[in-house]
């Protein structure tokens, strides 16, 4: 059964207005080890309070990028949701939808009722959340061709669809943007008609200017930046640079070179009060970026949409290494032909893209000590070609080999044809509406006197992102089903629901 | 940081002798709909007390089928670990170990430590088991091959290895089997030299009386009895016959032809107080028979030790689905050349395997009517073929077809391949030092008076089998990370610990 | 270098109107074994010529099975073609064009100009053969739905491909046709709203009637019948029925149940006159019906257009075992969502299908004595599923296992995906066109007295046909690259070119 | 049938001794263009003579790489077969074998019997050649490893094989060997224990030294040297060093730095006459050294074995190109962990190994300007990787996409496991036995007044390797097919048999 809504029948939630405030056990433990060796697990309860603004924003996202395939490609499809077209296409007719939203088309448990029915809600249904169909879409691109010329050129949605919405597709045109050849491949130059001019801090203070026109002319109460543009090659980062929130504001007015297009996005939008999120993977959330956003209490999250491969291989590897299995070699392959795969040609931005898909076994890896040795790890490999007859069909094949009972082998060899952009844009879509959603969230434990927002580092939307940030000093946790297990659990706490167990152990008794 | 052993700080737990009890706080909810067609949920916590005997029996392990390669690779391979072996191969030396074993090389997370390390132990640290290399083998076999010939002809382990343990396998003699052609394919025949004789009364007095032995020759306080035979087909469930428990006595008093001979060793086990385990597809578990095992208080459970391509499946399914992708087919195709496969090239036999691994992603499906309306899912289709030239190497080719945003489609297609036999043992032995554990805790809700089993049917074990049995009534849940999660906060819920929740809130403080 | 036209500068062609004979003299060998076991290789020279029309008629195909997928497809894009359309698509625009057809889009090698450069020609310059775009299309369909509908229901076009002809295919309707549901899947019958009624006689006699007609009303010189429908079951081959050219008529005439609608269209071909090629597997052409085609003087070929898999695994087991490498085992598994693969799901409709793709490594295994001892074959398996929702996208999932050196194995996995009807449709085009063109070559070899048709099984278009029919008593050659060298061959030969030889001593001789 | 020999009854070949001499009409044609602009072809018949000494020699070939993987599998496996060992593996029972050896395995159609069945015999039937079970092996290593210890440590044969032969493997010491790091990897240095000493003129002079004593001390009439070592980074091809034979000798003599190792073995090769065949992709066979090998008229032949992944992309473009399909995209992904890919892991090394993997559809593309418009082709990426786990089995993982009939797409996606050394070996023995067979082959055109070699670089060989050497100025052929066409043609011709035409007309006749 499907509950479009639900109600939750608790004392441990009040409302007051907009207001509800659930107060909350958590449940957790802490490790250590006597004197004499022994480990000691030492459970422990603290109490959490979750204030909640229940009212949802009139909301608007700035993507950098705009003009770009997943800029493209979410614009026109949240209109085509919005509108409810339907198309026609080779393999019949086809409806706009969601698909791939977690927010929007995947389902979260209830409980059961009384007959022992599984009753569900859409997850969105948690909380109030902003609706896609209601988001005001803009933001910058260094081609100046506007949405319509743009969604034609990234090849990814119907003719038969993008011609119904031509005109309002035509209006929107992407704002100047931050360019600079040093950060991304040579090849970009030629769609770069769309340019700020001047000084990285004159820049910066045109960019502002631009996020707060946006606020004003589409009276909005909320705005999500999201970077969706080309992956940058790393950075350099410098002491005196990148290390503190000052050096950083100093190196944009002193135009250091090692300030990036996006740190000078982040930073404005930090000091526009306005949340950012990075999906891609260069190293934009610098220590001194991050120092900034916690002095500005302005969310942030990144790094790089986890869309296929590497969800993919969280999920396999994840499986395998649980079930204990031993994971010796991960052998990981992509090809594509859209704009993301030409930059990607160039080698100091795909070192950037090989750098954020690396690592995602590593926790997994660490977290089992029986199969590996203390600096033991599978083989790892991560290679992105350019392959411009495929467009924006990403290809993606993966060999993944285990050891098995006894000397046995496994292996696994997955080959993955998937269009990159209708991947990416419900996450997107996911990112923005969570990150809005938890702006709305306070947090209050034992030790706090009052309400204050999460850590700005947004961590609990790790499940969307391949490289996810987490708060300095705090573990990074990539199996896909307990970053959903998280967000869920964090999610029903607000309502004052207690986390999923999967115990079902009223159906264990005896009959 | 692995933990071998550990200790639980908490007064919930009390112990008294080799009896501990935990008491327990289980959170759960019910789904409720008001008059007025509002959904409402409301949380519940229930106490409930699990109390678990640590003293680990002396155990044996009795196969059906035991010079099969299931049985023959299990055999070897426990000896292997026992006698630490090493081995000469193709690929380089090789080292006894329990690979693909939850229970001897999957971990599970205890903690932080005070230094926010994640602190980890061996599966098989949360309560005290059987260690395999301890355990007691025996069984039956159709075929009178000692053990070491039946291991040679199964070619599985390396000749390497076998050789070093010649005489230990040629001592195991299988036991006399129940054999009845009319339940296997005909190409069986020509291996069944070792049958019990008589009316299935007889064999079944058989059957009972070569248990005792086994229990009382190898002095045992615990034995096991896992179907590691062929495939059979599907009884012809018949009313008056397989519908209560003194029916399927009584057919088999008669000797009706629907009575199987995994029934004759079914009720034999539960007759004899003996835990029985059915690790293949067809349905020994009538309804007379479960009614049966409660009666007599033995724990059972079933069906068909879910390996590779199944497993692979619920993940896969579980991760697209519950990401809100849509998926709109999965095929499944398998060929090996082992005997399990030559079994299954008989249709009626192949029949009972795919109803097995048909329904796996059903409730999951069903869980997300945002993608599927009533009555609509993916198309499924599930191949196996006997290809004798790839022996024991099994290949499974599968094909996992979503929509995904606006029109889009994504294709996953997997190869695998993997050593059928060696994939299994483990997964056996998982099977056994687990239902073994289980018989030694009792739980007791609010509403119980006193401590009793878990009901019979163990579905506590879902995660080892491909189409898991559950108690009449309840839903099944295929969800792989879900049963593990089962599994896991059971186990803790024995030592006094909470569910695991992912939330990891300590670490989204600001700080 | 690419020739559109060329001459041939040799005595051996006498020109004279529109025929021209070629005096051809043609290298063989036979072998002959001594008396004393010795192996002796004659070889021979014997002198053929070959008379070719040079003219090419009017042109007619009519399809049985028009409004089916490969029957539109085929009749859409024979009009994209002649209006050389294009279109736009989620991948940007497309023209018409012919890929996949070996008369428009491959090319023949001529030779070296005189600086060494190696010039080539489109295959279809090699002798006169009719333009596609210049073919005039019907024929039958159980269905009655215009070409517009059919081709909007067969889904393999894009809509805004074939939105632009719309008018053109509105005013083609299939003429009713023959069925009996006692051949085809029971699923068929809704689709059957155009049949033909009365007696099998009468029938047979309506298509006459019907083939006459479309020949006068579009003033056609040549027709040649196409059977691109449903792949019936086999025909249950009966004495005195099937067996010689009168007893098939009589049975007809008597209305025996055991005569196939395409029997039915197969004789009306022959009766008229009219070549007919078999597209489907099923075993149209019995003993009698090749004896009737003898009588009357009229070519035939089949069984099933090679387009994919088939295709693919012809080459890559031709390339393994001339190799010397042992392929061991084939598996071959598809699925597809057309009504071809739903008819397939008909069991005895899906044998046929079977059968002719079973066979075609047979010769290549037994031409190896060395890999494969008499008798001895890999194992192979072929398997077609109906899985509605990937449509026309055919999947074919293939493993190519081998021994290789001292006990290595090589194992190929291979996944195609591909659209079956736009495979099917160009080579279709290709049977037709050369179909067409060898009923006006004639033959005659040193023994004969006068110029004949070629024997009227037409094994030279062998390369198009998955289970080619031979000549009675000649050897089935499946071999893609021979079958191709072959067609290639016979066709140079008419222009009095001597078979290439690739060997190119030219350059190896010293400097 | 099998003929394991044969005679051939003609009058055009001409016996004396040993020698025979066949008379052999060649039937080729070339292309001209008319003032006019119109294209004829002019068949022509040029008489060549083929003198073959029939006489094997006792032959030896020395392999740079001895204790290479493919050096000891050679070796190793030439040694099981000649004692036709048998051994035990996990697979069962092994027995030595050619498998993957053209000469040895495969099988060349003669012709049929008057019963009109086929009648083949093993390739190595057409003309006398060299048993490889005869050939006396040795060669240079840069380790000193003894044969039997190099071969446990390619992990390639089963232990249970190479012990059985472990006193003749330890007999075998390779040479020192030349070593210069600065064309391979730097991670080969540690394996370097076994180098000649001295400038390059010395060591030039040493390693002839080792080839006169291998001939002298194992009685050898002829010697193939076969370069299996590492791939080599590009030596830097330098106008006055590279150029001229005159200039590349001065070279050495003076210590040229870009005079690579394998430059120096092939100058000792020549300058002992003793033929040379380079098996890596380096660019060996520089202006100058082909030069040198024509002056000493020593037969020479390379690049780079083709065995796996190159081998099936020339079948399968081969494929695709010729029916007409339109290939767009090759990916093709490798990786594997033997030493080849720890030495390939080096950028200057892959990249020789990318560049002879690279033109192999180049040909196939030129020769369709119907597909391919001038200097259009299609996308074809190249990565080698080093995956040390997966050892010795090399992974292929390819991908090919082609355009098809209007606007189709087909994808066909290859997985291919195979182990690198044991398809090499074969390869490796089949260069040998041909090269030693075409030195007793010589040639006599029209214009020629005296018989005399083919020209030096041996192209008819190409069948075997990945970027085949041809004469200055001559076409390179990349098809498979056609290789092996020009090379069973011209043994036959050899035989005074004309070549195959697979025309099969005897069977095309009326009957």
């Amino acid at each position: 059964m499907l509950a479009q809504q639900f109600q939750v029948n608790t004392n441990n939630v009040t409302v007051n207005g907009d207001e509800s405030i659930s107060t909350y056990q958590y449940h957790t433990q802490h490790v250590e080890t006597t004197a004499d060796g022994k480990v000691v697990i030492v459970p422990e309860c603290k109490e959490y309070q979750f204030k909640t603004n229940n009212k949802v924003p009139r909301t608007g996202v700035m993507i950098v990028g705009l003009g770009g395939n997943n800029g493209t490609t979410l614009t026109a499809g949240v209109l085509a949701n919005k509108l409810k077209l339907q198309w026609e296409s080779k393999r019949g007719p086809e409806t706009a939808n969601y698909y791939g939203s977690l927010t929007q088309c995947a389902t979260t448990y209830l409980g059961d009722d009384l007959n022992g029915k599984q009753v569900v809600a859409p997850f969105n249904a948690l909380l109030p959340m902003v609706n896609p169909n209601d988001l005001v879409i803009g933001g910058w691109d260094i081609s100046k061709a506007n949405l319509y010329d743009a969604t034609v050129r990234a090849r990814v949605h119907e003719p038969t669809m993008y011609h119904q919405i031509e005109e309002q597709l035509k209006a929107i045109h992407p704002l100047p943007a931050v360019f600079d050849l040093s950060f991304v491949a040579p090849n970009q130059e030629t769609r770069a008609d769309n340019v700020l001019k001047g000084t990285k801090r004159e820049v910066l203070d045109q960019v502002r200017e631009q996020i707060r026109n946006f606020k004003k002319e589409n009276n909005l109460e909320q705005v999500i930046i999201l970077w969706s543009a080309n992956t940058e090659r790393y950075c350099e980062v410098t002491p005196g640079v990148h290390d503190t929130a000052a050096n950083l504001l100093k190196a944009i007015d002193e135009g250091h070179p090692e300030i990036s297009p996006s740190i000078i996005y982040a930073v404005a939008s930090v000091l526009e009060g306005v949340p950012y999120i990075n999906g891609s993977p260069q190293n934009t959330f610098v220590k001194g970026f991050i120092e900034l956003a916690v002095q500005h209490h302005v969310p942030i999250m990144g790094d790089d949409f986890k869309t296929g491969q590497t969800k993919f291989k969280t999920v396999i590897s994840d499986f395998l290494i649980s079930s204990g299995l031993k994971l010796t070699a991960v052998a990981s392959y992509n090809h594509l032909g859209n704009n993301d795969g030409l930059n990607l040609s160039f080698e100091s931005c795909f070192r950037s893209k090989q750098i954020s898909k690396a690592s995602v076994i590593d926790d997994m890896v660490r977290l089992n000590p029986i199969l590996y040795q203390e600096g033991e790890h599978p083989d790892h490999i991560v290679v992105i070609k350019y392959v411009p007859s495929v467009g924006d069909s990403k290809r993606a094949l993966d060999e993944y080999d285990s050891d098995i009972f006894c000397g046995g082998k496994n292996i696994i060899s997955v080959h993955n044809t998937c269009e990159d952009s209708l991947l990416a844009a419900p996450l997107m879509l996911d990112l923005v509406v969570l990150m809005e959603l938890f702006t709305r969230v306070q947090i209050k434990s034992d030790g706090m006197k009052d309400f204050d927002s999460m850590h700005q580092v947004y961590s609990v939307l790790s499940f969307l992102l391949k490289a996810p940030q987490v708060p300095p000093g705090t573990p990074v946790i990539n199996s896909l089903f307990q970053q959903r297990a998280c967000l869920e659990n964090i999610l029903r706490a607000c309502r004052g629901l207690q986390p999923l167990n999967h115990m079902h152990l009223e159906y264990k008794l005896p009959q």
